[in-house]
């Protein structure tokens, strides 16, 4: 960890409370993501305490996105429909306050959502999680990656990060063996969770499901968008750490991290929590 | 249980008896369903013994659903090629004699699929299997839900289910901590199950194609729709019971309820049965 | 085993050294597949060693192939979206040189994927796997089946296989208890496997991808096709047996499948082949 950073015992602190906050009222999380992650997505929403619907047609995105409590735009598969849908969601979000997650998979790497995360951008999503590939292509700094697989590290992204917060008011969260957050201005990095998630397909879609899920939560408390990104990778990456010592491959991981996601409790986070915070 | 219901022996051997006609000769069990539950529901289908196909392209949904021993149609993601798919297939099934389940995900709460379940319920469905929201939704009586959580009691929504039943002929199962199915004039009530059946996605959806399946398979044998549907749902949720009793978690559930569906046999469902039948 | 094959030592070496090829440079496997199973079929893929892309949309196929090490089309659920993208991909796939694979899902049965089969035989597939009713309809010998249920033996479609090889240039891989793998002229047979991958959706599907990034990592060595497919073939059905060998079920049985892809070594595949090789 950065000589810059301190070890924080504040955003454990701020994830226990907003699991709390999660499994007591469990926010409407509205998710619009790719065909592979799909099941994976809603049964991780579930099993952190979540109330996931998938709605992602024209006619119905819009309005939806409207009540929900948060929604997530996933990128991976993105058909003509779900363009539309999205353009319409996010304008949803936008007119009702509804926090929203980007997630830029594959950008970069493939034309069609490259434009469409440049036009989403613009509508000033909550909070963009991508790997560092994907942030950097976001940012104009990329040469793009190979699709969903990351080339550089989290640290090579924070210049990129940094940029895409200052000209969106988005929170970014780029994931890797630390993770690093920013705002623009305050820096937080965790370095939970496990290979195995990057063995799973949704490992990293479904994290971006849980943090539209945690920044619905974080509407009833007094806590802002980079801290409720933060927690929610807090407590999926410890999930992931619980998940990882019972599993014996991929398969039994991505079973046990449902598992862990449902029996993860605010001690265990503080417990396991390796995270620091500052200023970039 | 109602007091004017009385124990059943009956429900769990017609339940014994369609399992082995399922085994014996898997139904062709035709499904449109939304995409965050397609693998899991023909998992669920395979692990009970039945021939899933999923079939939603327009072309091929409508000669499909006439050769089908059974077809579900699920609303949860209905993109307009699903739509399109949805009116050929039940035209094939209306045409062929084809049993058919309507499972009207979300009904109530989003427009789109709220037009497409009124379109479809004057095609007359076999059966209707929902959670309470979305059955007096579908009804006319419900203000909708957030989606696709039940925020009623299957008791709530009896008059519903009488109502739609009276209008289509449908046979209607309502979803819910007791289960109470009906043709309109007999009602049977099933009290197994578990509740980590709502922290799985498609822990519902699948019943639905269970339902499509049995159906399916009492074609062969003299028993009415309201019978097979209410042995598929006791067969389901008998199964569920075994899983839950193994289960560390939602993950782990899932994954032992499709061990428990191709384990299940008729002496479980014998011994476990919690079921009543009567006159509505 | 045929009378006329003799055991071969041969396939199960040239198996290890392309599992360890595919671990060493994991192979970027483009995916067209069917939503039911493209969940299962990326986590197969990430648990073998390979690098999983699902790009099935106009615009991003074309150029997606032309970078990819390998490409899957899979006829499952073809929408008109992934009727046009796989055109386009198999045409990028030609341009550049990628191998593909093509697995015929239901085709004979169904008209639309029956239709974009014969078109797509003519631009020369690498490989065609299939199971024995898919083979018979695409060599226009079957009378279609019943969707996605093999009602033929392997054997029975050696006729067929052999007659699409001649026509086309592509190995064509026969599904069943003993596969069959053939170029034309020469024939492997591989009697590896368990009954319960025809219980698990994506089964099959999950191994034509798998042959993908087989067929990628065999560029970098001196490995035809035949032999890179039947690898990949063996590879799989190896660690079905190790799976099947813990599963209580086919629910534990699928997730145990990935534990075993990714544990299953050369050792593993050189003790346990049951494997022949001869000429037609």
């Amino acid at each position: 960890m950065s000589d810059r950073l301190r070890p924080s015992t504040r955003i454990p602190a701020v994830a226990g409370e907003l699991l709390q906050g999660v499994r007591g009222t469990p926010p409407l999380t509205h998710c619009i993501t790719n065909a592979v992650v799909t099941g994976f997505t809603a049964n991780a929403l579930l099993a952190v305490g979540a109330a996931p619907a998938m709605v992602d047609i024209v006619g119905e995105a819009g309005m939806f996105a409207r009540i929900a409590s948060g929604l997530v735009v996933n990128l991976g598969t993105p058909t003509p429909e779900q363009r539309a849908a999205i353009l319409e969601a996010v304008r949803g979000a936008d007119a009702a306050g509804t926090p929203w997650v980007l997630d830029p998979v594959a950008v970069g790497a493939l034309p069609v959502r490259t434009a469409l995360a440049s036009e989403l951008l613009a509508h000033r999503p909550t909070a963009v999680r991508g790997n560092p590939s994907e942030i950097l292509a976001l940012a104009g700094d990329g040469a793009g990656g190979r699709g969903v697989d990351a080339v550089d590290t989290p640290d090579a992204a924070a210049d990129a990060a940094r940029s895409i917060a200052a000209r969106t008011g988005a929170v970014v969260a780029v994931s890797g063996p630390v993770d690093l957050l920013t705002d623009g201005e305050r820096v937080i990095r965790i370095a939970n969770g496990d290979a195995l998630l990057t063995r799973v397909t949704g490992g990293g879609c479904a994290l971006g499901a849980v943090m539209a899920a945690f920044l619905g939560a974080s509407r009833a408390k007094d806590v802002d968008a980079l801290d409720a990104v933060a927690a929610a990778a807090l407590v999926y990456t410890v999930a992931a750490e619980r998940a990882a010592a019972v599993a014996g491959g991929p398969g039994s991981f991505a079973v046990a991290l449902l598992d862990a996601l449902d029996a993860v409790g605010a001690d265990d986070v503080a417990a396991r929590a390796r995270t620091d915070e500052g200023m970039l």
